[in-house]
């Protein structure tokens, strides 16, 4: 007999999670804090829980993903607190590794096991083979119950002991996510001003996916290696970048689009030219990172633009 | 007998051009500021002209690449203007969409041919059936050429009449790819900071890949379409994106990474967020990228977030 499992939150997400896990045949409970978006997972052969308490109850494990951004601290609450002993936690909602850690720590002292995931992934992927989970915490708690994870993605993965390291892929690839995500929305604030179609800005982005993911790929591989000179395998030095980067700064400038964004960006470029990067590989600006009050305290009391090179 | 080709300017790129050319079987000279950049591509056939106007001399079609951020204007010279006079230009340098307007009018005063183009590929995919080159300008002049064009890349393409309409795009686009590049510096930078492997972040990126390209193509087609609020197709609302986002903050904060763009999309969020769009598709951000002045414009006198609605 499978077992039953609780999921806590049935957001867009949370619903997702359940329906994959009824579609695997467990017995699934569901709650959620304004009920009416738990009750259609019950057509599905969902239980619709009362309460959270009553939804720990109900369960051998319970996976928490409040898709709301306000904090989820739904089971770390006195009720439920005696209700968890013997119970596998699953937290899939999002958050910093610190919270993770924290977590970690209170469900330990509360005689529960404890696995901290993050989704790598849209709704319409869970329950996927290209659903990719990251989760972190004791490897023997994942081993075991990897038939259940598997049901919610293809891409489950243990990623960790240390409760935190999910959540640290996750921001990093989250991080990653925005950038393209706002870099999409310049795209199509510069050809809403440019009077081009977005349905062509939607075809040559298709054309040019490939292009951007090599240079993704390289940028991470050659931080990496650390080799930031530029060599015969480079794909495109600061400089070239920077002078096309002039052109968008100087478009968006006569369209009055906002170039808070891009002024960041142009402000890491200044900072490696001025270090003497104008013609490394473009994975120099990786090493220009670093928040003020850090660079500050690196260059010392004299300013330390000679020691930075 | 093919036509007679000069590349001014045999920087990576210009010089891969020259190589796809040399390949295609055409005659071809080649010329660089710095002479020995050029050097190399003799020993595959081709002249090196020594100067600017010895390869206007040599070709029917002038094809000009400089890659350096200086401007270039290696041809609008009083020298150079009466050598270009029937000859196609093909101005491949990254530029403006309103200073590909001002060439092609310069250059119709000279009684030349003016194409421009924005090539949207690292040197390694040019002369590969992946290069893709826009091209703007007249559709009898691509035309005429496409033989030469598709040598230099499979998917080279007339864009437009309009000269501007390639450097648009091509702003428009790197736009997007700058966004998924300072993406990837502070995916990095989280991952240097968490001691994660930033191979490890590799082989997770190329996981995600697939997920993040879908958002990218869904955030184009429901901005096209004017879908801002969420409906049964949305794959993410603001309200959880804003949630995780709020996650990536504290962690940069707490390991003292650069927030300067991330602030910059905080502000973006926080504005669409104060004008009642957190729980509307992630596309309605769209409607928040106009500059502050433009904005206090639109909003008027009394100010205007009733009206921004």
């Amino acid at each position: 007999m499978k077992l039953s499992i609780s999921v806590v939150g049935t957001g867009r997400m949370g619903s997702a999670l359940a329906r994959a896990l009824l579609q695997s045949g467990y017995r699934t409970t569901v709650w959620n804090r304004t009920k009416q978006k738990a009750e259609p997972l019950a057509a599905l052969g969902a239980t619709v829980a009362g309460s959270v308490l009553e939804a720990v109850n109900a369960a051998e494990i319970i996976i928490v993903n409040v898709s709301d951004y306000q904090a989820s601290a739904v089971l770390r609450d006195d009720a439920v607190a005696s209700a968890i002993r013997g119970k596998l936690i699953v937290e899939l909602t999002s958050g910093t590794p610190h919270g993770a850690r924290e977590a970690a720590e209170w469900f330990a002292a509360h005689g529960a096991s404890y696995l901290d995931g993050a989704i790598m992934a849209t709704p319409d992927f869970i329950g996927t083979d290209a659903g990719t989970i990251l989760i972190s915490g004791p490897r023997q708690a994942f081993d075991a119950n990897e038939e259940m994870f598997r049901a919610l993605g293809g891409n489950v993965q243990h990623v960790g002991e240390e409760p935190g390291r999910a959540n640290a892929l996750d921001s990093a690839l989250l991080a990653l996510m925005w950038g393209a995500l706002f870099g999409t929305l310049h795209a199509i604030a510069v050809c809403q001003a440019e009077e081009i179609d977005l349905g062509e800005l939607g075809r040559q982005w298709t054309a040019i996916a490939p292009v951007i993911d090599g240079l993704v790929a390289d940028l991470i591989k050659r931080t990496d290696a650390g080799r930031f000179a530029s060599d015969d395998e480079t794909l495109s030095s600061i400089s070239p970048h920077y002078g096309a980067f002039q052109h968008l700064l100087e478009l968006m400038e006569a369209r009055k689009i906002d170039r808070s964004v891009v002024d960041s960006y142009d402000a890491i470029f200044q900072r490696a030219i001025a270090a003497g990067h104008l013609h490394d590989d473009f994975a120099a600006l990786s090493q220009f990172l670093e928040s003020p009050d850090k660079r500050s305290l690196r260059s010392g009391p004299r300013g330390g633009s000679l020691l930075a090179g």
